[in-house]
C-alpha cells in the first residue's frame, strides 16, 4: 500500500483539498460512540452513496461537510477511543446521521498476501465484491453487519467491527462502482477525479520540494500504478452520477498550485437535478466583478455548460481560482441555481463554518458542498416518500 | 457624394441593418405634417441627441424604433407630400415627439462647389459648424429655426425649411461630435460604427455580386474615402456616450453575412447607467440554450464586460448571431438588466412590433432598441427634473 500511504502523506499539504489533513481521525478531540447514531425512522431505508476516490483521501473533509449540512456535530471513528487505546483501528467514521465505510476493508489479502499474489489493491481480484454486495444490501435493508477491517498501519486484516445502519451510508474507496451488483444498490455515485497533473504537482510539492525525493522516483511511483488505475478505477467515472474533476488552473500555465475544479452532473439521474450558473442549459463563462469578489492571481473564472461526458449528457459547473474572502462566496451563490439549499446564503454559511477545512478557498470545497446538498436533498426526498407510504398504510388500517 | 449614394444603394440590402431600405421616406404611405408635432411642455427643453453614422444610412430604422417606443405612430418627412409634389425634398423626419435632422443640410458647398474645392463632404471645411451650433442652440432653447436643405438627388442647396422644436431632436450625420461647441449641446451621443470588413462585405454583396462591379473598383472607392474618414469621422467615437459597433461574426470566419454587434456604453455619463448581462461589472460569455433560443448557423453568442475603450472606462454588451424567432428574444431580455424598459418584455415587444425592419433578427436591432430606451429614459429624467422645478416655482409663488 505504498501509494496510498504516500497519498495520505501528500494529503496533509495545504492544496490537497480532498485530503484528511486537518481532520484525521486520530486528531479528533471529541469522539463519538455508536450510541449516538440516530435510529432510522420506521419504514425509512438508508440512502447509500458511493464515493470513488483515488485512495482513502478525502473522506474526512467530505464527511465534515456532509455532517455540517445535516446538522450533526459529532463526528469520529467508530467505537471512539479504541484507535488510541485498544491497539487496533477502524476506518469507519460515524456521525449522528452518517456512516462512512472505507472499501479498503474489503481487501482479500493483507499486505503480505499481496506480496505473494503480486497484484496491487487496485486490482479487483484483490477485493471481495461478494461480501461487499452482501453487506451493502444488508445495510440498505436496515440490518447490522460485521464488517472486516483492513489495518492501514501494518497492512493486516483485523477483527471485524459491528456496523449499524444509519440514515446515510457512504461507501468510499477505490471500487464502489466496479461491481454491477454493488453499483445497483447505490442511490447516488460520486467520483473524485484528481487529474494526473495535479497529482504530480502535489507529489512534487511534497515529496520533492519538502522531502528531497527525486523527480524520477516520483514519476516512477506514479507510472507504476497507472496501468491498474486506468484499467480498474478510472472506468468508474462513466457510471458516476457526479464527477468532481480537479485540474490545474487554466488561467496561468505556470501556476502549479491553483486549481480548476469541474463538477460534472449527469442528466436523467433519479431525484437529482443539476446545479447551474445563471441559465439552465446554456453555456457560460463568467469572471466575477473584482469589486464583488477578491481573488489572488491568477484570478477567478467560472463556467457552466452542457456537454457529452463519456457518452452521457451532462451539465458542468466549473470554478477556476481561489477566493480571498470566503464571505464573498455569497455573490457566487446568488448566481447558482438548483444548489438544493433551503435558504439564500446556506451554501456560503456551510463553507464558512468549515473555513479551515482543506479546499474551502477554492472549487474543491464548493463542489464537495454542492455534492453534500445534493445528497441531503436525495435523502429528504426518499424520507418524504417513505413517510407518505407509512401514512397511507396507517390510514388504510384505521 | 458618390460614396454616400453607393452606401444608400447598399443599404437596401437585407443585411444592412442601419439602412433605410424598407422605410425610405418616399415609400411612406402615411405622411405627417408639422402640426402633428407635440408641443413642448412648459419649462421643458428639448433633449438633443447626436448620432454619428457613416452616411445618411440608418436614420429611418432608428427613427422607427424610437417613435415606436415613444408611442408615436406617425412618422414621415417634414411637410409631408412636398417631396413628391413640390419638386424639392427634405432630409428631415418628424413624428409626434421627435425630429431627425440630417447634418448634410449644413454642407457649405453644393456638389459643383465641392468639385471646385476638391474636398469631400467628410472634410469639416465643407460643413458650416457655426450655423449648426447656432441652430442647435436655438432648438435646444425651444426656438424655431430656418434650416438649409442639401438636396441629395441633384447635389444642390435648396430653399431652407422651418423646423420647430419637438421634445426630442436628433442630429444625425457625419460630424455631430466634431465641433466642441456643438458637442457640448448634445445630451447623449451615439456613434454607429460599421467596421471596414462589414462595409466591404455589404458592398461586395451588392455592387459585385448583384451589379457586376469589380472588386478592384469597390476597394478603390473605399480606399479613396478612407483618409478623410479616418481623419474626421472616426475620432468622434472617442467622445461618444454609446458606440454601436458592427463587425463580422466571430463564430465562423467564412461567414460574410452574420453580424457581431457590440454596444459600448461609457461609464460616468449623466443620467445614463449601462445595460448589462446577468451581473454588473463582471465579464461574461453566454451561448443561450438551443431549446430556448433558435438561431441559424453559426449560432448565437452574447458577451458582456467592462473594458477601456479609447481611454475611457466602458461596459460592453455584445450579440453575435441571428435569431430565428423574434419572440424568443424575451429569453435574452430576461438576462439583461438596466434596459430602461418599464415592464418585463417591453424590449421584445418593441422589436416584435418592428419585426420587418432591417436588423430586427440580430444585434443591430437589439442595440438600436436599447439605445432608444436609453434616450427615452434620459428624456423622462429631464422632463421630471423640469416638472419638479416648475412645481417648486409655482409653490413659491403661491
Amino acid at each position: 500500500m505504498k501509494f496510498i500511504l504516500s497519498i495520505a502523506a501528500l494529503s496533509a499539504g495545504s492544496v490537497a483539498a480532498f485530503a484528511p489533513s486537518a481532520f484525521m481521525p486520530k486528531s479528533l478531540s471529541v469522539a463519538s460512540s455508536s450510541s449516538l447514531n440516530m435510529a432510522l425512522a420506521d419504514g425509512v431505508k438508508p440512502i447509500i452513496i458511493g464515493v470513488a476516490a483515488d485512495s482513502g483521501c478525502g473522506k474526512s473533509t467530505f464527511m465534515r461537510r456532509l455532517t455540517n449540512i445535516f446538522g450533526g456535530d459529532v463526528v469520529g471513528p467508530l467505537g471512539g477511543g479504541h484507535g488510541t487505546e485498544g491497539g487496533w483501528e477502524t476506518n469507519t467514521l460515524v456521525s449522528d446521521l452518517t456512516t462512512v465505510i472505507c472499501l479498503d476493508d474489503y481487501h482479500i489479502n493483507d499486505r503480505n498476501g499481496r506480496k505473494e499474489s503480486g497484484l496491487t489493491a487496485l486490482n479487483p481480484i484483490e477485493n471481495n465484491f461478494d461480501l461487499m454486495f452482501e453487506q451493502i444490501a444488508a445495510l440498505k435493508n436496515g440490518d447490522t453487519i460485521m464488517k472486516p477491517i483492513y489495518n492501514h498501519a501494518n497492512g493486516t486484516l483485523d477483527t471485524p467491527e459491528k456496523i449499524e445502519a444509519t440514515p446515510i451510508i457512504i461507501f468510499e474507496g477505490l471500487h464502489p462502482m466496479h461491481d454491477d451488483r454493488v453499483r445497483d444498490l447505490l442511490d447516488f455515485t460520486l467520483y473524485l477525479d484528481i487529474s494526473d497533473d495535479v497529482k504530480l504537482n502535489w507529489k512534487v510539492q511534497r515529496d520533492m520540494e519538502e522531502r528531497g525525493h527525486s523527480l524520477e522516483s516520483i514519476m516512477a511511483s506514479i507510472e507504476a500504478r497507472k496501468p491498474d488505475f486506468d484499467a480498474f478505477i478510472d472506468p468508474q467515472k462513466k457510471d458516476s452520477d457526479m464527477i468532481i474533476e480537479v485540474l490545474p488552473t487554466a488561467l496561468d500555465k505556470d501556476d502549479k498550485k491553483t486549481l480548476r475544479v469541474r463538477c460534472i452532473q449527469k442528466e436523467g439521474v433519479s431525484d437529482f437535478s443539476p446545479c447551474y450558473l445563471f441559465d439552465s442549459g446554456s453555456t457560460i463563462e463568467w469572471s466575477p466583478a473584482a469589486d464583488k469578489l477578491s481573488s489572488p492571481a491568477p484570478g477567478m473564472k467560472l463556467k457552466y455548460g452542457t456537454e457529452d461526458y463519456m457518452g452521457k449528457p451532462s451539465q458542468v459547473v466549473e470554478m477556476d481560482g481561489n477566493f480571498d474572502n470566503l464571505q464573498e462566496l455569497v455573490y457566487i451563490e446568488s448566481a447558482l441555481s438548483n444548489t438544493k439549499t433551503k435558504y439564500y446564503g446556506e451554501l456560503t454559511q456551510a463553507m464558512l463554518s468549515l473555513a479551515d477545512a482543506p479546499g474551502s478557498n477554492n472549487g474543491t470545497g464548493l463542489m464537495q458542498t454542492l455534492a453534500a446538498f445534493a445528497i441531503r436533498d436525495l435523502y429528504e426526498k426518499k424520507s418524504a416518500i417513505a413517510a407518505k407510504a407509512l401514512n397511507e398504510k396507517a390510514a388504510a388500517k384505521a
